[in-house]
């Protein structure tokens, strides 16, 4: 079953933003060029994607290195990005053109694509919504908390990148589990902002001169959990306040994604993780696919009872992208960073 | 019920070896000394036990540090270690004069003990194989790799330290596990041993100049297991070669016992546990005393067949054990270190 076209190709102008070369150190807007294409024609099988909105994730920038999980996004290369779309043209029977759907659609307005790697998403949600808490940030949140660091009510969990798409997530799931919820962000005004707005218990500015001080006061208990966002000096930190039977969630470690060659520097492992009985696990939320029904349905229903809140940060337009997604490198953004493309 | 005495406890002349000075950097025989002292009288609950064979283990170096799971050793202490030995006198109802027991002895002829802190020992098995298999070299063997592990036929298991005392016990298992078993030891005649002895599948020596090229040529396919016992630059090496879904278990880090503010330094930490999904577990055999009948029936098994070898380094003599240990720390024993009381 072909379904027929809704414009004929040649009438899709593709805006894609491209590396254009492989950045060393901070990014910086010159590290990407915008270029302009009528988009070609799709084959048997294939499915053509009119991406709405961009997710800004900084996983992104790890994959612009050259080891990671998946093929680094090289000088030439649309930078790679989740999106949710719109079927516009469809030669797969699986998928009818209209249908909503997330994919890895990257950073321009079209993207040619096969069934295998779409995922239908529920037009009943907003794409505020659908981009964030049940998009890539929400998964990651809900696996991450309940299949890696497995929480037990009275659990003390810390998290950093707390006021991030991520993180503040997982402070919410946390609270939802019974537990004491410590948050790790950047200034005053985004500590104050997690603890009013997604209920955390306690907040500490990795930015304030006393920060290791501040940090010791709130984790006096000791920390059971430790959601990673940001690897590092943090890191090490944090395993300095573990208990036994820690669990150490390393979900990202965006303090390393410009500084490709910055050694982790610890006095503490690996003796700590042995004489703490700690266990630190990596996670890639790309293997729970099989399970996003789980995550949705239950990420839904809190959501609809106001259990869960979804914050987001959105820019408009394309060629913003770049500079949106500097700003969430650096720290400027609160929730989830995304780009509406339309 | 109260046992009566051996001999009138005047007649206990006690030899201890105490710590003579918090150590700094490699031990040396003057980081100890030797005292005799009369045995005082037990109280009631108390069992006095008397030390026939004292186990070395590396882990005895860190608990000289501040900070670890137990206790630091401090200078005045007698030194602490497992001991194999035999009920002298008895004012508990648990234990009768005679029994043989494992407990926390010391470094000494004699130790006031509790119910609590003793393990009864099968007197069918040599103080050999109570001291090594039996004990907690087999038990750390045990249980890190079948519960920390979790190998299944077909991993590639790396472990470190491999001709020690656990190390050659854990490639065994592994081995009766269906796993690829490869050895990292010191020298070519350790090398050569741990494949003739234990049946290791490759082995590869640290202190060749070509170590890192021999590691990666025996690991081409990738490590799912690495059992570290040292910690430092090996597991640093180590997790460049883990494969997805990889589960490293932090047993030891004797590299760094020496120099207690010896960081450890990677360029993989965190990123390659995220991108690998991998798993760094720490583990203390202490927990898993609950279990020790079990760990003993099946390797007493696997001994009886034939397809578990226990190998023993043993010294004679109370006076000599703090040459011993140094020996060990060093790297120049083979299988179990121990010393031989009486």
């Amino acid at each position: 079953m072909t379904q027929t076209h809704i414009l004929p190709c040649s009438d899709h102008i593709n805006r894609q933003i491209l590396l254009a070369r492989t950045p060393v150190g901070a990014l910086v807007t010159g590290d990407f060029t915008m270029t302009e294409s009528p988009v070609a024609a799709i084959g048997d099988g294939q499915i053509l994607v009119h991406n709405l909105m961009l997710s800004l994730d900084p996983a992104v920038r790890g994959w612009m290195r050259p080891t990671t999980y998946r093929a680094q996004i090289k000088p030439g290369n649309v930078v790679h990005g989740f999106t949710i779309g719109r079927v516009a043209e469809s030669r797969s029977p699986r998928f009818a053109v209209g249908e909503l759907v997330e994919c890895l659609g990257g950073w321009q307005d079209y993207a040619i694509t096969t069934a295998d790697e779409l995922v239908r998403r529920d037009p009943e949600h907003s794409l505020e919504e659908l981009i964030g808490v049940f998009g890539i940030a929400g998964a990651t949140a809900y696996h991450g908390l309940f299949d890696i660091c497995r929480p037990r009510a009275g659990d003390v969990v810390l998290i950093s990148a707390a006021a991030g798409a991520v993180g503040s997530i997982v402070g919410q799931l946390a609270r939802l589990a019974g537990c004491h919820v410590i948050g790790i962000a950047g200034g005053s005004d985004k500590c104050d902002w997690i603890k009013r707005e997604f209920g955390f218990d306690a907040a500490v500015d990795y930015k304030a001169p006393d920060f290791l001080e501040a940090l010791r006061a709130v984790c006096s208990a000791g920390i059971d959990i430790y959601f990673d966002n940001v690897g590092g000096s943090i890191l090490e930190t944090a395993l300095g306040h573990i208990n036994i039977g820690a669990r150490i969630c390393c979900c990202g470690s965006v303090s390393s994604y410009d500084g490709i060659d910055a050694p982790f520097v610890s006095q503490l492992l690996p003796s700590v993780i042995t004489t703490k009985r700690a266990r630190m696990e990596g996670f890639v939320v790309l293997d729970y696919t099989a399970r996003r029904n789980e995550a949705d349905k239950r990420l839904g229903r809190w959501l609809k009872t106001g259990q869960l809140k979804a914050s987001i940060d959105i820019k408009d337009g394309l060629e913003n992208a770049p500079a949106a997604f500097i700003a969430l490198l650096a720290g400027n953004t609160r929730g989830k960073a995304a780009v509406r493309l339309t």
